[in-house]
């Protein structure tokens, strides 16, 4: 969470002057996002009424192939109604523009719509509710969109797994090595092959949502939707939104909402119900993967504070345990 | 350049419900500030027509009993039509409060008035005029405010430098030790000790003023604000505006426009513009000093950008050199 890039109010100035959005008032670096750098943008707007925006400059991990994928998507949704934020189309029409940075390289930067709203830390049932039937909109909004693999999937968690090693994985827990190799076995016995899919947003946590109240005002940060199981996705946000204490306290009335929530918009199929319990588990391995190895690869005094895989190695085993009683009662 | 406290939107609604702001409606960490974490925060407003404000946590360094003179300083510029943010008060008329982070800790939070305009790189003649005079309106408006020791004075300098150690600052430049040694003694032999004070900002670089085109909209972060030579201020002021590519370029225009927008609201004395070249290697020489500290002290592969001590040893060189013939021309 930083902002990686120096950007003058010269360079911002002359970067706004290709959109139709009025002049340069103000400009924020914002602690968010991780693979890019952020600014809150504050201009004259269109009418000389004032308006706001999120710039991004994509520094890492993003291909620019994948841009036109996650910027569609957000116009697509945009346009159907979702509550994510429209990208904002410069002068000729491109929903990004390349700027050199301090260091000479070439960087992508979108400009995309400001809105209101704040994360919550500690959700209520009504909450989650409400981001439960707002995931269901998204995968029915985007139903025709066009496909992009997930990068974050099995296979993935695997090469990343591996790479930590059984030795490193102990020097994070010393059962850890014994309890990945039997999961990720039961996962790759286990994982559905035929069930509702399009696209995802595939890291629908609480940080990326944004509320007032009850009511959800943003789905943001779409950068690593892709296509997958809708009943993964729900998952993912299942996992993300129903535990509190690290993953040492499962929420039933929040679950029981989110679950409700989707629902509403989306019934599960009974294929996809049966296979509640095993997304459950494989959503939180994907987790409990990138956070093995980011910790494994971030040094201990790092300003970047490091998450506890651990955090997730407890849902996955409270899933294993659990998962068949919470998701076959149903909504 | 971070934040260093998380503050769930929970957290935020509570702290703001002490204000007469109206509710929250959003809130971004943003990366500002060095020793304190910032959020720019948006409400519903007094009276819901939306007000936005920038919220500070002080983390380090500033000691809550500094609280008050900085505070208080700005609630006194902002009254008397300086363009700084007005602190806003609770409802008890506290200017600020304390929390207890996450971690349990007690820390002061302070919500202050949101200004408008961007920090300039690269200024112009006209932006520096209008920043020299912003400064002596400063010194003029804050006269009668009280007393509080400069805490980034010679004596400190001293004590930054002599923990560097020689061999120290050998490995930021081979010469660095014996330039510094000599430098340290001219500064202590000459400087001057009776010349109009009061209180001054001590830091006014580019990224401290908010500029909408040639008009300066904010000073901003106040806190190494401290009573000093009102010309000491004005030299601190001129080594930060007044040269490019890292100090080896001085801009004499811009230089000229400092001062004159400076002299146009409060003249320089004889004793003050005779003391100017000294004041301005003084001036140089904190920069150095703080610079070769973090420069030792932070490690090179820190997510921090180490700032290059080397960049102020050109200006004061510089200033040796040049500042009789720069500051004796007057404006």
């Amino acid at each position: 969470m930083a902002v990686y890039t120096h950007l003058s109010a010269e360079d911002l100035g002359a970067l706004i002057s290709h959109y139709d959005v009025g002049e340069l008032v103000s400009a924020k670096g914002i602690a968010e996002g991780v693979s890019n750098s952020n600014w809150l943008i504050e201009t004259t707007g269109k009418d000389g009424g004032g308006a706001r925006y999120i710039l991004t400059m994509y520094e890492f991990r993003i291909e620019l192939a994948d841009l036109p994928f996650f910027l569609g998507l957000l116009d697509l949704l945009a346009e159907k109604g979702c509550p994510v934020p429209a990208t904002i189309h410069d002068r000729s029409g491109a929903t990004h523009r390349m700027i050199i940075n301090e260091e000479g390289d070439p960087k992508a930067v979108a400009l995309i719509e400001f809105l209101p709203g704040v994360s919550i830390d500690h959700p209520e049932p009504a909450q989650a509710r409400a981001v439960g039937h707002a995931l269901a909109q998204l995968h029915l909004a985007a139903r025709d969109y066009r496909e992009r693999a997930n990068q974050m999937g099995m296979s993935s968690w695997k090469e990343l797994l591996d790479d930590c090693g059984a030795e490193g994985l102990a020097r994070i827990d010393r059962e850890l090595p014994g309890i990945i190799a039997q999961e990720m076995q039961f996962l790759a016995d286990n994982w559905p092959t035929d069930l509702p899919r399009g696209v995802c947003h595939a890291d629908l946590f609480p940080d990326n949502v944004l509320m007032l109240g009850d009511v959800v005002t943003g789905l943001i940060d779409f950068y690593f939707a892709c296509t997958d199981f809708f009943a993964y996705d729900l998952a993912v946000t299942h996992a993300a939104w129903c535990f509190a204490d690290h993953g040492r306290k499962f929420r039933p009335n929040v679950s029981k909402a989110l679950l409700e929530g989707y629902e509403s918009v989306l019934p599960l199929t009974d294929a996809e119900r049966a296979a509640m319990p095993v997304l459950a588990r494989g959503a939180a391995m994907r987790f409990v993967s990138t956070r093995a190895y980011d910790w494994l690869h971030t040094p201990a005094d790092a300003l970047v504070t490091r998450k506890d895989p651990m955090d997730f190695v407890r849902r996955m085993q409270f899933y294993a345990r659990e998962g068949q009683a919470i998701f076959s009662a149903g909504a």
